[in-house]
């Protein structure tokens, strides 16, 4: 079972997310980014790779599409904002880049 | 080339995805739907199935997903509004559930 994050926690985390485009969500504990792809096709297969990793750990997206661009929100509904499972799922959008 | 639907064929074409879940957006010439899914999995492979079709008809959606549900927006950006277009996408959309 997943745990919010603490304020030890917290950082170690978060800050090399959001020193990589990630951003805090106004007034929720959640983080956003924008990933902007060359065509759909980039985008709908980058969101296919990430759909899967998101499925295995049972941890799933925010996320809206328009032709190449995805934006993306996790958090985890479960503990009522940022948990570990958040910081897992972003890295791994990232490295699907 | 698309073009923007007219008077005569708005209706035709229109009215039979309006009584079938479709609704006009608020303040847009667009069309939108809600699908909601039993899984993640469910939702994520219909809009794979969707997408391929898109892809080839070179109309993309607007959409967004959490979990099973999808948000679906349909529009015709080059003509500025609605085209036959989507109303063939949102058809296929339909009968991939």
């Amino acid at each position: 079972m997943s745990e919010r994050l603490s304020e030890e926690t917290r950082g170690p985390l978060l800050d090399p997310l959001l020193a990589n485009g990630w951003t805090m969500v106004q007034g929720r504990d959640a983080i956003t980014k924008t990933y902007s792809f060359d065509t759909f096709v980039d985008a709908i297969g980058w969101m296919m790779r990430v759909a899967i990793w998101a499925e295995k750990w049972n941890h799933h997206p925010e996320w809206s599409n328009v032709y190449g661009k995805v934006d993306v929100v996790l958090t985890t509904h479960d503990v009522g904002g940022l948990s570990s499972l958040d910081a897992k799922l972003a890295r791994k959008m990232d490295s699907l880049c």
